[in-house]
């Protein structure tokens, strides 16, 4: 099914024989290429069981939503000015309604199908037809709804939850304010309990504690769910989620409640961000989403959780979805871009190679390959790692696995994995845009649109930096858990034993296998490179040693002043969130070689191990002044690293075509002509003028020829 | 003139005292900072000394072309539908050539002034109105007029240069095929010469040979300068430039002339790009622009310069200016986004410290120094490095230094600066961006539509890294010169020696002032950072060694057969690439040590060394893997860089503003209501509001407190 529709694209670069004109000066070495492929001793991947593997635990969503998507009507039209692009994203909503696509997280009693993976793997797919859509889907149900139905009871379910998933009822997400994005536990605005007449009043104090970047606020949204300071009988219990109608069925405003348009943005210009402000708004006390703090009648307040702060981290932490689904959403996107930069790079033709050949495809230049192809593997690291999370996700929110270790496992995840996603989503948008020259910038081929629509996908769901430092304070008090109560000396026995896999017990870290010093002691294999093993000692070494580093900075913290030790932290905040990407690109390592596990197909396994190696021998490059200065690598060695990485990318080049159509899109998801055949079809009249030219006897004698005779 | 102007902003973080309400709790560790900066000991720079620098040599046309622009005629309308942005960029050429910005470059018979470096710096400033505005002035005064006065000779001059100077003959430069951008030397377009006529006939053969992404073609260009394959007499004489008209005066394509509208693009969508294709399409012999070659009436061919790959390259180098304003254009741009994001983290707050202190504004975070700061000092360098370029550029143009070795090496420093200035505006819009978290997604902050109008300069006019790769062509050549005809003893003796002041006669770099060995012998230089000669050493060592290796590993090319050289070459073109961009690099850090030397102000002086350290520091940080791996750098020293880079992070933190501010720039150039005072109000409502709510008693009680009790 997938094969036959790809068919459509060129041929020429599949591992099937090329349709096209077999004299066609530029098949020849493609030939050649492909013959040396063919070759029984080469490995090749099995390009459908290698999409399996990347669609994932939810495959079957996945191929739904593809097939949902290949309806125009969903896609995304380049340069459609605002007004209609928001009107259109609005209509394609209803599609997903009538499609079944707004119930899969909810509860059956409502038409839903309690299934959390299904619906944002089936979500995630929609970055394809348009990031706007996925986001403006997001907004309504995975935030709006999510809300009601995380944050809300059995009553605020009855009472809304219908209208939601059918979307006769479109709401606004209201937690950011303009004054207050990453620190939520800051925000202005306040809903103070009345008594007297059992409603809660919300109001905005001043001009920072609007409402801001709202889905939906500026023309949709009926209602907003309301982050605001909880008062009642004179204390703040914090913030607390309200719901709150908004606009009448004619769109207008109700009393008290105010807006602006957020206008032109870098990306997403289909949904309708816009900014709310509230004057003494009054909502019943049944509209407190009471599920983790409850107001009684007289004012008073109840929760389970005693700690305010344990509190307000299970309350956002319910929300964990929009960033499980950027993680996943980016992925997609970033592979998107790869499908169209490779597919164009072994098409496109410039320069001869000086030595009286054909001009040569992008991908034959050593420099084409070391752009394209580690980015390639990262994306593949990160599919697996997605999956990962997803599952973890799906355990956690379906009740199966719920446990207050594995909600804050689940967080730390969905901390580490969303930033390093999201921001190589941009990288490798812009690398394959860059790839592809003045074609590249033409919005037909999708990747400025990518780039603009995915820009704004690394601040928001939490800013990038700020959940990797959350990610690195955990990793910091994991380590201390082990130390505490101990003295100097088993301290220092523990600091000489431990492993990552004893110190951070549920970041996903698995035992090491090996001390350091064990560490490639023969030249032989600086040859064959590192071994899975090596590679894994060095990325989950560093993480360790970087968090022993900062924290043995940060001891006398405890001994100083609020203000200096204050001081002392962010002095070591930059490298506390270096500390937690390598910790998260650890993580997409570990998935992508557990994925590799589970391939029985030996050819496929052959050739994602030297992705995955790729991938890993990256890391290892980029961060390869920490391994010398660290006695984890020798001069010599790391020396090797990058003629290593040059090795990959040669084996690889021959499979990267093979590797980008396992992602399975279809012309109906690529849209971008150049990965369509337009630029194929361009190479093969050239060169068949040319060839007709010569054949002639008519083509002009180059001047060069005449000087010299 | 420009302080009072920028009083609008608001003055807290400036050098002045602040103006606002002294009591407010956000001024005290201001008032406290700005305290320790007004010590005696503590240097500031003079802000309108360092704006003199930062403008360079043609700083009063650089004024002139900031005022001009404060008009909101010139200024983009963020988010304006792309039919309306084309018209009324078309407006703003016209009012510039109202004001006489478009005749600086030309002769003076034509109205021109004939100063090529104020035409380039003027043409530059326009990016702060519109980077479409800059980019169609460039295609129809840098590029299309450009062509006819560069290539062409006095009748075409007479013909034509008016009515382009004054606009009434707008034009495409028609070089770039859909088939070949980096390539110009295998264009398809033919221009054959008829003899009976006396008529060159325009064809384009094939699809691949349509010109394309051409600024002016889509709509608004009456006449191309087309480059074809120049055929006469049965035999090509290689790529000329044809002067051919393309439309009438009611618009339409004349015939056998034919295009299309390339669309929406990532960015400057203010500019008509489109195709233009020909269909023996016959021009007189006059239109040939025959300054380098010409053809007679009876189709004899004939030129001053024989070498048919010389007089290629010369026609080409006529036209690199729009190189040189693409590096000054990029740095402007880049310094912009800069403005915006400093002056906005010097104002916006999030999150306490942690130790009951206000809430911490975002530049006092180190982490975001480190995004901050060195970009800040990149841009610095630049845009000292451009001086240098434009003043080369000038001094080639006006025929003061103009011989072939200063083309060339016009032509090498065009090729290195491009590049990097290009990408790092990229890099350091995106990173502003992000910096200012949703506020900077919104286009009225501007920074989202400058990274999508500049997107394009990284592969426009050269393709970055096939432009390094030409750097780095030439660096093995000027290497290979000094061996020529010596024996190997001789070659070891050599190399052995050299420095790369001798190896690098051209292209900027200075004799090194000591051996490699001397680096670093003393603990206290570890303290110190590195000194000025060692990163010098440092800088220029790299670039030597990488070069000197790259050669090596080539050698053996002489003895291959073309396509195994040719395979020998692909396999070393990453690092020849990357070699040439040290180089670059190394260029820019020697334009900004010899800027300092000029400084007199002993203030100045020490800011902005600590702001160069920051920059070599930065580069040898980014390579240090190299330095260590190749010797350079000892383990414990490169250990250091990292610390040093952060010390000189927290110096230079208190002069942040004051660095953005010396770029001059003023309300109606910056237009970002987040760096004009919007957040800084809203910042100051909510504390007012805090404060008022503190002393009436009524503010409610923190839940965590009541808890104590």
């Amino acid at each position: 099914m997938v094969d036959a529709v790809r068919m459509k694209k060129p041929a020429v670069h599949k591992h099937t024989p090329a349709g096209g004109a077999p004299t066609a000066p530029h098949t020849a070495d493609e030939a050649q290429a492909r013959a040396a492929a063919a070759h029984t001793d080469e490995p090749r991947i099995d390009i459908p069981q290698v999409t399996d593997l990347l669609l994932g635990t939810w495959a079957e969503t996945r191929r739904e939503a593809r097939e949902m998507i290949k309806n125009p009507d969903f896609w995304r039209i380049e340069g459609q000015p605002m007004p209609e692009h928001r009107d259109r994203v609005l209509t394609q909503l209803k599609l997903l309604v009538e499609a079944g696509g707004s119930r899969r997280a909810f509860p059956k009693e409502f038409g839903g199908l309690e299934d959390n993976g299904a619906n944002i793997a089936g979500f995630e797919e929609l970055v394809l037809a348009d990031p706007s859509l996925q986001i403006k889907s997001g907004v309504q149900w995975g935030l709006f709804g999510s809300a009601v139905y995380q944050l809300g009871t059995q009553k605020h379910w009855d009472a809304w939850l219908s209208d939601i998933i059918d979307l006769s009822l479109p709401g606004a997400f209201a937690m950011t304010e303009t004054g207050h994005g990453s620190d939520v536990a800051a925000i202005g605005t306040t809903a103070t309990y009345d008594p007297q007449t059992e409603e809660f009043v919300i109001h905005t104090p001043f001009r920072g504690a609007w409402k801001d970047y709202l889905g939906n606020a500026a023309l949709h949204g009926k209602a907003a769910t309301v982050f605001a300071q909880l008062i009642t009988g004179g204390v703040n219990y914090g913030v607390h989620c309200f719901f709150v109608p908004i606009r009448d069925d004619e769109g207008a405003f109700l009393p008290g409640v105010g807006g602006e348009d957020d206008g032109y943005k870098g990306g997403l210009n289909g949904i309708d961000n816009g900014r709310l402000h509230f004057d003494q708004v009054r909502v019943p006390r049944f509209n407190l989403l009471d599920r983790y703090g409850q107001v009684a009648a007289d004012g008073s307040y109840t929760s389970d959780i005693p700690s305010p702060g344990r509190r307000f981290f299970t309350m956002l932490g319910a929300l964990v979805q929009g960033r499980v689904s950027l993680d996943g959403a980016s992925t997609t996107g970033a592979a998107l871009a790869l499908d169209i930069a490779i597919t164009y790079a072994n098409q496109r033709r410039q320069f001869d190679s000086g030595a009286g050949t054909p001009e040569v495809v992008l991908l034959d230049y050593g420099k084409h390959q070391r752009r394209l192809l580690p980015r390639l593997a990262t994306v593949y690291a990160q599919a697996f790692a997605h999956d990962v999370f997803l599952r973890k996700f799906d355990g956690v929110f379906s009740g199966r696995a719920d446990t207050p270790t594995e909600r804050e496992d689940l967080e730390t995840l969905a901390a580490a994995l969303k930033p390093l996603s999201t921001w190589n989503a941009l990288d490798t948008i812009q690398e394959c845009r860059e790839a592809c020259g003045g074609s590249g910038f033409l919005a037909e081929n999708r990747l400025v649109g990518l780039h603009a629509d995915l820009d704004v996908y690394v601040t928001f769901e939490g800013d990038n930096n700020i959940l990797l430092q959350l990610v690195g304070k955990r990793l910091l008090s994991d380590y201390a858990k082990q130390f505490k109560g101990k003295d100097a000396a088993t301290v220092a026995r523990i600091a000489a034993r431990q492993t990552a896999g004893d110190l951070f017990h549920g970041a996903g870290l698995r035992r090491l296998g090996q001390a350091v010093g064990d560490l490639g002691s023969t030249a032989r294999s600086v040859e064959r490179g590192l071994r899975e093993d090596q590679q894994h000692e060095l990325l989950a070494g560093r993480v360790q040693q970087m968090i022993a580093d900062i924290a043995g900075r940060l001891r006398p913290a405890s001994k100083l002043s609020p203000a200096d030790a204050a001081g002392l932290f962010n002095a070591n905040q930059a490298e506390l969130i270096e500390a937690a990407r390598a910790h998260g690109e650890l993580l997409q390592w570990e998935a992508f070689t557990d994925a590799l596990a589970t391939v029985q197909d030996a050819g496929t396994r052959h050739v994602l191990t030297w992705l995955r190696d790729l991938f890993g021998l990256s890391l290892i490059e980029k961060h390869l002044a920490w391994y010398i200065i660290n006695g984890r690598l020798s001069t010599q060695r790391a020396a090797a690293v990058s003629s290593y990485i040059d090795r990959l990318c040669t084996r690889l080049r021959p499979h990267a075509q093979d590797l980008v159509d396992a992602w399975g899109f279809e012309p109906e998801h690529v849209r971008a002509p150049i990965a369509l055949g337009a630029e194929q079809e361009r190479q093969d009249e050239a060169r068949a003028y040319f060839a007709q030219l010569a054949a002639s006897g008519q083509a002009p004698t180059p001047e060069k020829k005449i000087k010299k005779s």
